[in-house]
């Protein structure tokens, strides 16, 4: 279903997007004016809907009826643009209200970007826009446009030009500024955006809402998402849940990450997974494409809104040189640039010059390019690598410029729209020698890119596997949760382990040799220990016993208990049996829990000096399946140690993988919470002698708990 | 000294690069074909020697008389440009020593890139290039320009339109396709190169050669190589070192990465080192930027010929968001965004908003932008910032369009050229809506990048520290290979050890308990054993005697010679005495010369386990000096291991550094040779206790030895 069909009760912020009626409250009738650009783009756009300039000072503006106030709008009223101060910004959302309109745009600055009495008219705005139930997009925001509607309620300047038709990917941002580069930057390669939205300081709708709005469009198949911040973690991860369960792609840029997160900054493996390690995972795992600068915002949303099926690339370019480069490109990005079959280079050969190449990459040499030969066609030679057995074409051209590259672009476009596969060009030249070529090719909205690396590092990304799909993972368990807490404030961790059903030494006092041999009934190696407080240097007066294997446990206990009776102990209080841990591969398991609403973080670790030093760790959200454990298992650097390494014999993966996907279920629990809980170490023993927890620790002191 | 003015003497190429004539074998008179170009370029671009076509069915090209043949051409001939086909051109190449030339550039392909004919022909034309003395340029090449002279001499279509004029910066590459695209895309930057060689099938000049040449110019500050291979790594490294001796540096942009090196690749350490490691330590050590793709080349060289003193930066922007972005990107690239003073704040304070910011990054808004604001200037908020205690200044636009992109471009370029500190000018907009604000920034040569990104990882590259300079590293010591020979086919390395000054256990047989006391004379902890071949077991039947002091050395002598005896063995050659090995952390050290011409690679590595999962290698070329040995180890991860981890006691340090710089000085007579010498493991104890390594091993049978 798309914005502009919908009605409110199908997608509840379409009439945002497609309203019937548009009233521009305080447009400026002077064209040098910024704020009088809006009703120009409204009017010269195709906006079908109605058009009301409210403006005192304007009888009509660019032929257009202005009225003096909103209540004398004639007719229902759906969108409301205020161009109007901050101060009287509230009353402009009262009268919206009363006109019946679903939401209204605040341009004005002047709120809490400003300081305290901003922060305080940022608060009215709020207030008033609630008490009313009626939306806000802003404050201090450059408005919104949406294509299908000819909808442009916006002033950035990136709309004063021809803007190409719409391609199906939107931006939704914080920043009108960056997002106006985005338009600009996208129409420039012949790509125009579906919806574009700046939501400024987001006082009522904020970037998560308006992207899931957009994800329910079916006219929307990518969104790109500037972000200054990103909220509540479980909306935004219920966004990526929904926009991944559409097929839409999310291409995630984000700000000022230095400053932020900061979570779980007391724990010890928390330090180590750094900041936004949730969101990082959420967004690995759900297929949202992160990345670090604007122009791979766009390179990245252009590619995943026209994706390859998978990484088999062929490449094919002018230069033997650039065609190198290009496979360099895709080696680093873990692409593929596969042979071509002895049939494919054989329908290629007439096409390619004897000092060209049919191989991959296919260099046809700039000899197509020359009068006499332009019936060697660099589409055809397209056409014929769509059917060989890759994924994509990288086409890459070098100084191909004037008449040629003109004919060349003429050819391309004739082709390229065809094809089973997406094929991206690349351009290596400036604009002043390929004026026509490059005209050709936007006006067919095949993008020309600036570079190859930008390409194919977007296609690698795009191309990683996402997690499978599993339930909600958070849950309520307040016996649980009070466990937890028990442990946290010092109590033995074993209770909290067996709960989970994670497996640990046996341990208890016993009194007679019976409740010994109970304790030892499993088997094993023991140390058993005269239990009195008082009793400091154990060994030293032979009251301890080390290595008893589990049959011989209530022999031992009777010679501890005369001893301890010798030595006339004033507190004794039995004899403690211990179940001692035979040596394994040490793994450290670590749950972080940030109390924002993400997941809680699994971590497994490889234990002791290297987890310090190597940082050999592997996360997941929580909890995980036993399949997933090994997964993580497996991604470590030192998963051969426990694999067998050097001919070792292989440790007991299946019980670390149960210990995991057990200790992991907690995750669910804890998500709500700002907590870590941490086994350290899980000691593996080899196949067959399981994996048990030493100990589990609670730690609750971070900052904000 | 500049090419222009040098004589051959003083720089063997300056008449390649300016030639008092020109003479044009084969060139067309056909303005529709590529090879009329170089006439032409030559007549309109200021070349102020002498032009002559040479080729017998005209009488005159572009109004400059033609001859038929170049012997023909009144008056001596610097420079010969052939345009003929492949198998006449070795003819030219007698005609053009005949004419006095210095050198023929050969534009023909058809040569060793086409197959076995080719391949002879190309043959042919070095003999006959060898024995007239003459040097060539190609085949199979797009020629070359040098702008101080005006010499175009080249076919490429980036020519084709008006340069900017010369920056320092150079192009020197096999492949002129790539040359083109570079070149069109600074001059699109409004940076013109100063000198540009595409050297094709390199049959004599290659590109080392021809960028010594130019590192000797004084006219260039910047090299960019563009390197299909690298060939010898002796002159490659002294191209490196002979950059960074004049102040000039390279970019190096390498293509088939992925097919070429594999060098070493039979050893241990070699493998986990991966392919042209030597060649990435040069370029690391010697400060030679190495870019992945042709936007990286360009971006890398343009900062390059304008780099900061240090990694501060000042962030000035039209809107706060991308600052934040800018932040971020300096924050990846290693830079710092240091605050500002208070009294730069209170300057910069009347010329900014107040809901922008004076903090760093510097929020200008785009209220600057408006006609009623022009007083407040961008450029004077530079100039306010060059005085801060910073290092360059990133300005970063958004879209800022139209005529008052046009004013803030003035603004600019009257303010940038004169400021003490670089630059750097981000411009997040498609050319449409700025066109006359770019052209503006185009003819001050101020470039607008297209992204920050760009510019923060090549200047945060650039400011890499390079290692400090060393004498020559290759020395011959035929007695020393000798002994690394015989040690790699078996030999005990302890004399290799010895010679090398690198501490290893003692150990000798010894046949009276004199002999004995001397081994153990240093003092240590010692194994005993009988030494006779024919005793298998020799515990079981006692003759071994473990973890004995060194004072009671002679007595355990005494014993087991007496068990000897009692044992009545035929073969009895006395008694093994052999220094047992204190317990420690183990290190790895390697030597690996590739017989490349490329020094020697050290590597440094924490042993046992932990090299073969974690690669914690660290490697500079070798040899080193002890206080490079140390800072070896403290790039390792594992250096904490050595350093008192966990209050453990901190290890001998000095005697590691002290065995590794010893050990280090093999690679200088190694260099040339293709093997592998290893130590594993270098123990080193607790400070004070020494470090021995227990094992060196030299391997030689890797490919090509």
């Amino acid at each position: 279903m798309s914005l502009q069909s919908a009605s409110s009760e199908e997608i509840p912020l379409a009439r945002l997007f497609a309203p019937r009626s548009v009233a521009l409250v305080g447009v400026s009738g002077d064209p040098a004016k910024a704020m009088s650009r809006p009703l120009r783009y409204l009017a010269e756009r195709g906006y079908t809907g109605k058009i009301h300039p409210v403006n005192p000072r304007y009888r009509e503006i660019l032929g257009i009826p202005c009225h003096p106030t909103l209540a004398e709008v004639p007719g229902p009223v759906d969108l409301v643009l205020s161009f109007v101060p901050a101060a009287a910004t509230a009353e402009v959302v009262e009268a919206a209200a009363k006109a019946g309109a679903v939401a209204v745009v605040v341009f004005a600055s002047g709120f809490g970007e400003t300081g305290p009495e901003g922060a305080q008219l940022q608060e009215q705005l709020r207030d008033v826009a609630a008490r009313h139930g009626i939306r806000v997009v802003g404050p201090n925001c450059q408005g919104l446009m949406y294509a299908p509607s000819h909808l442009f309620a916006t002033f950035t300047g990136a709309v004063d030009r021809e803007l190409p038709p719409a391609s199906g990917i939107a931006y939704v941002g914080q920043s009108g500024a960056v997002g106006g580069s985005v338009l600009d930057l996208a129409a420039e390669l012949g790509v125009g955006l579906t919806a574009w939205v700046s939501t400024g300081n987001q006082v009522d709708l904020d970037l998560v809402e308006i992207a899931r709005t957009l994800v329910m469009d079916e006219a929307v198949r990518v969104v790109m998402l500037y972000a200054e911040g990103i909220g509540d973690g479980a909306r935004f991860t219920a966004l990526c849940r929904e926009a991944r369960d559409r097929g839409v792609r999310i291409v995630l840029l984000r700000t000022g990450r230095s400053e932020s997160g900061k979570r779980a900054a007391a724990s010890h493996t928390g330090s180590m997974l750094g900041d936004d390690a949730a969101l990082s995972l959420v967004c690995h795992e759900e297929g949202v494409l992160q990345v670090d600068d604007v122009d791979e915002l766009l390179v990245g949303a252009i590619v995943a809104a026209n994706p390859p099926a998978g990484g088999r690339a062929a490449i094919v370019t002018t230069s033997g040189g650039a065609g190198g480069l290009a496979a360099d490109q895709c080696d680093l990005a873990g692409l593929t640039v596969p042979e071509l079959s002895a049939a494919v280079r054989e329908r290629l050969a007439p096409l390619i010059p004897s000092f060209g190449a049919v191989a991959n990459p296919v260099d046809v040499t700039a000899e197509i390019l020359s009068p006499k030969a332009r019936e060697r066609s660099l589409g055809e030679v397209c056409r014929i690598l769509a059917d060989a057995e890759i994924d994509f074409i990288q086409v890459v051209l070098t100084m191909v410029t004037g008449d040629a590259a003109a004919a060349l672009a003429r050819d391309l476009v004739r082709t390229l729209p065809d094809l089973p596969v997406p094929v991206y060009l690349t351009w290596l030249a400036g604009n002043d020698l390929t004026l026509q070529g490059r005209a050709l090719l936007h006006e067919a909205g095949v993008p020309a890119f600036a570079s190859v690396s930008s390409v194919t590092r977007a296609v690698g990304r795009l191309l990683a596997p996402v997690r499978e799909r599993r339930s909600s993972t958070a849950e309520s368990d307040d016996e649980l949760m009070s466990l937890v807490r028990t442990t946290a404030s010092g109590s033995a961790g074993d209770v909290l382990l067996d709960r989970l059903g994670v497996d640990h030494p046996r341990s208890a006092v016993a009194t007679t040799a019976t409740e010994a041999a109970v304790v030892a009934a499993a088997g094993g190696s023991f140390a058993l220990k005269i239990h009195s407080p008082s009793l400091l240097h154990k060994s030293d007066v032979g009251g301890v016993e080390l290595g008893v294997d589990a049959a011989d446990v209530p022999a031992a206990f009777e010679r501890l208990q005369a001893r301890g009776a010798e030595l006339d102990l004033p507190d004794l209080r039995g004899i403690l049996v211990q179940e001692m841990i035979p040596s394994g591969t040490e793994l450290i398991l670590a749950l972080t829990s940030g109390g924002d609403g993400f997941p809680s973080i699994l971590t497994v670790g490889v234990g002791g000096v290297t987890t310090e030093l190597y940082r050999d760790l592997a996360s997941a959200t929580a909890p995980v399946d036993e399949a997933e454990a090994e997964d993580l298992l497996r991604r470590l650097r030192g998963w051969p140690l426990l694999d067998g390494f050097r001919g070792s014999p292989r440790a007991d993966v299946a019980a670390a993988t149960r210990a995991i996907a057990a200790f992991s279920r907690l995750g669910a629990v804890t998500a709500g919470h700002r907590l870590e809980v941490e086994v350290n170490p899980l000691v593996v023993g080899v196949e067959g002698a399981g994996a048990k927890a030493a100990d589990i620790l609670v730690t609750t002191d971070m900052d904000g708990e």
